[in-house]
């Protein structure tokens, strides 16, 4: 592809590994993709007659140490699909649809098989959400990371008309809170949740409270992308406002979509949390406030949807196999305004 | 800013870098940009009725290891400027104009003061390259990176039309390469350079080839932005391609841009190579194949440019003060076809 580039890449390392990679790259290529050669940029071709006033949405990640336990226990072939479902969901909350995917892996010696699966985890990840991937850089920086090691970041970039983009500015008190499960960890609280379970477990252990999944298993569960619920619930115009639950938890990252003079009334009761959160916060004795903050605890996306199209919503939800639950509502806030960390 | 986000960042070093940050990154805002709060990407309105038929350019890349030369002397306000630079020229010899940026930024633990050093670099090179910094992602990682140490990364994304395009498809035998210096190793290379510089100097000495200069400062030098001369041969249509010279050196990058069945023929003598490259060749007694593969040699921009226009261009070029020099000519190639890299 044109543009997949490596920096200071050992070069049969490099060309084994862009061999293996092509065709996985190819797979994800939408009819916006221009292959030409030559390109030092990855090229997309803007459909600008389909668009009234687009706005493109960007979001740059990494999925954080849960790096560490793919790396721990050598399962390298989902952390890409980690990584590009969280950053779909970072723009899927704002309407929009994906257009193109870049990568960043760096390491400290390119070993072609483990760049393969990652690489193979993205495209996967990418194809399912109509996502081309469009470019990437691998470097190897032996004196960065250490050996065996890889760090691993991703841009993705996404349209959405501006009159669709939802902004939570129409959120009002009363709206209910839909959580969509999520699928374990996601991305967030790797460093808590290895510091408590990996003191007590090793990577192959089954603890009781896991029903028989090993803890590396249950923590490299892969982060779900949301696109299609939020996709169908937007096309009948059924939220407000969306919140993909990543670091600061639940309540912290609703609170970012509502406006000020609005508060939020969580009934933290109202799901079942999933076994391994418990088996965290029990092993570690981890005070609830931590896990609300830290964990997703179950939810991984919030739908703000007015309280006329609740029932709506979850037939809508319903209906494509999403078990969706109530977890709460909007109410004026208490006190005054909470800030907006970023 | 909407989407300044930190992962499993210690929440007071969080808030104070981002608040150190802010100005700066607000200070990049171009009219596109879309500042709206709670957005989890970030957002910027594309005019789409000032395009005909957009091409979406986009770019991810990383520094290497001219990190650890700049954490080496703890020098952070420059390494931004580079990878932003480097950024943009990597889309700018397709002919885009670059819309706006995001950045990775990884470490074992926020240093706000140096987050901020490196957020000023990249801040102010977007400033100057018309570009609005308009997300990063910053993740503290201390299993990752050992501390003092960080990766840094960023994606840009820019916009030509796709007939302004520039393929390479236009090239010719005949056609003329003109270089524009470098400033620099720009942010290639910088593996040989560092083994072999610092087996013999330390980061502050002063090698008389170096005419006053330290080490240090030879190889931090900013990898420069070449959009400015390369729109103004754009806009009278005078080159037939561009390539900027990265890994793989001038003939690597160059055979980049131009069609099978043509090849270069480069006059390795036209040019005074600065000191640093002979300082490098001699100290590490480098082959001197090894020398082109590697480092740009006092080159970061090859304009491949018709025979009839090279005086308009060097003319064009000189009144924007850019000391362009001819390098050598695109010829019919000798042998059958070298293969691109990617």
């Amino acid at each position: 592809m044109a543009t997949y580039k490596d920096s200071g890449v050992d070069i049969e390392a490099g060309e084994e590994a862009v061999r293996r990679i092509k065709g996985k790259v190819r797979a994800t290529f939408t009819p916006g993709v221009l292959a030409d050669i030559g390109h030092f940029g990855g090229l997309f071709a803007f459909d600008a007659a389909a668009h009234r006033a687009p706005v493109l949405v960007s979001s740059m990640d990494g999925v954080g140490t849960k790096l560490k336990v793919a790396q721990r226990v050598g399962v390298h072939d989902t952390i890409g699909a980690d990584l590009v479902n969280h950053c779909v969901n970072d723009i899927a909350v704002s309407g929009a649809r994906p257009l193109f995917f870049l990568d960043y892996f760096a390491t400290a010696s390119l070993r072609p098989d483990v760049f393969e699966a990652v690489v193979h985890g993205m495209a996967e990840a990418c194809r399912a959400n109509g996502c081309a991937l469009i470019g990437g850089e691998t470097a190897e920086m032996p004196d960065l990371y250490a050996l065996g090691e890889y760090d691993l970041a991703g841009t993705i970039v996404g349209v959405v008309e501006r009159d669709a983009m939802l902004s939570g500015e129409a959120v009002e008190a009363g709206d209910v809170l839909l959580a969509l499960p999520s699928t374990g960890l996601h991305t967030n609280g790797y460093s808590l949740a290895r510091k408590v379970l990996f003191d007590r477990f090793v990577a192959h252990d089954t603890p009781d409270a896991l029903g028989g999944e090993t803890v590396a298993e249950a923590l490299l569960r892969v982060h779900r992308s949301y696109l299609d619920p939020i996709q169908a619930l937007v096309a009948e115009g059924l939220a407000h406002a969306f919140a993909h639950v990543t670091g600061g938890g639940i309540e912290g990252n609703t609170r970012r979509v509502i406006p000020d003079g609005l508060g939020l009334d969580i009934r933290w009761d109202a799901w079942h949390r999933p076994a391994l959160f418990s088996l965290i916060q029990e092993v570690g004795a981890v005070p609830e406030d931590d896990m609300r903050r830290t964990f997703n605890l179950g939810v991984g996306l919030v739908a703000v949807v007015p309280e006329a199209a609740r029932a709506r919503a979850l037939t809508v939800l319903g209906a494509l196999g999403e078990p969706a639950f109530e977890i709460g509502r909007v109410v004026e806030a208490r006190s005054t305004g909470h800030e907006a960390r970023d």
